[in-house]
């Protein structure tokens, strides 16, 4: 496979062409982002760490039924993919309230929700990435309706997917981001990274009661190193790969 | 009918109660409101039009098959409705791109939409009324599924009953809101009022393509004086409703 010319530069990733116009390469980049990039920052180390955790996951979701645009880890840094036409979506599955959810509503953050809650943001920088209802969407042509059926189904199940593997690592998976697309035949599946970059995880069972954040959260909030919390979530993930028999994809 | 104790003073009617526990007495003011009470005026003779209005097209939509709260109107300012639990939302209905909706889509005013879209917000003036999708108003328990298929369902009803009385009497039915609520007996039904202070009203075929508004946006931009207008659409609607053979529940 050989890598060719920059396609696309985004806060966390870097997309590259190959020889094979059906797969891109991905570089994962060591810039953490917060608020529509108004806070920035250089983490030694965890555009390594997010290559590995997002590849791990898709093998794990592969191994319960989801598939994704997930092809191979190339190295620490690089990994191949499906080249998918992307839904301008930012798609959310909530199951306990966190972040702008917990704002938006008035509601304590940690408060469970009485069921999954899926939310659609629309991808615009300029806009601010506005939230948006499936009428909107499908008045807006940013998915059909039959699209918005599929990608609504797939987020579910891959919510139902992580919270198995969390669980079995021991992390409560609070919320995440995910996005989706189109293969070139037509077939929609889950894209982008699932990292703690994009999930909000909260160590299960940390004393005191308080909340102990292993994601983004912890450079979003000034809470500490995010790197230490990245490792911990990496070695559970492997850990628990291993148990199942799981090939890493690399 | 006897007139009782204040229930609920709003930012544009009060609510007393009556002799009849199932009946509340509505009394229409003059104040106009905009931006979430931010902007208020005193405007002569709109409770007056309003409670006009909103009672012929309660008649009109009960013509067309739309049940709603309303029992009879009372007098120039006052009328009779069925008294009700309401849902803590605001039901918005679009048919065309306008106001919150066009600025937060980045989407131009007019623009025509590829199906009507409902949305929700969360009637609440210290959050801003907060858009929520259904997810949500089900998991913060604001509705049950149940019941907001049964709101859907009404709200969509009404929009295409309101759709036809307007485009009888020359005007495009941009968007509106409406409240729902439940009556004693758990009967779920159109409530609160639909007036031009509720519904984005164009003049259809104005001259020169330019927008003429007969609705709120009059005072909220600040493009002239609202009673014309609302006495302009309270003439066409009696109009309707007097080749229509409806007698007013008056």
């Amino acid at each position: 496979m050989e890598k060719l010319e920059k396609l696309y530069e985004g806060k966390a990733k870097k997309l590259y062409a190959t020889n094979d116009p059906d797969i891109l390469w991905v570089e994962y980049m060591n810039q953490a982002t917060a608020g529509n990039g108004a806070k920035k920052a250089q983490i030694e180390g965890k555009g390594e760490l997010n290559n590995h955790i997002t590849s791990v996951i898709f093998d794990l979701l592969k191994a319960r039924g989801v598939e994704s645009h997930f092809v191979q880890r190339l190295s620490d840094t690089e990994q191949l993919v499906r080249r998918m036409d992307m839904f301008p979506l930012e798609i959310i599955m909530r199951n306990t309230a966190a972040g702008s959810f917990a704002k938006r509503y008035g509601v304590a953050e940690g408060t469970e929700l009485k069921k999954p809650i899926l939310e659609f943001c629309v991808k615009s920088d300029e806009l601010g990435d506005p939230f948006i209802n499936d009428d909107g969407i499908i008045a807006l042509g940013l998915a059909s309706e039959e699209e918005l059926a599929t990608i609504s189904r797939q987020a579910r199940a891959v919510n139902d997917a992580l919270l198995d593997i969390f669980t079995k690592i021991g992390v409560q998976l609070v919320d995440f981001k995910i996005e989706e697309g189109k293969t070139g035949d037509g077939k929609i599946l889950l894209a982008d990274e699932i990292t703690p970059d994009t999930c909000r995880l909260w160590n299960k069972g940390s004393k005191d009661g308080k909340v102990e954040h292993l994601d983004k959260d912890l450079f979003r909030r000034d809470l500490g190193d995010i790197i230490p919390a990245y490792e911990d979530i990496y070695a559970r993930l492997t850990a628990l790969a291993k148990d199942e028999g799981i090939t890493p994809s690399a």
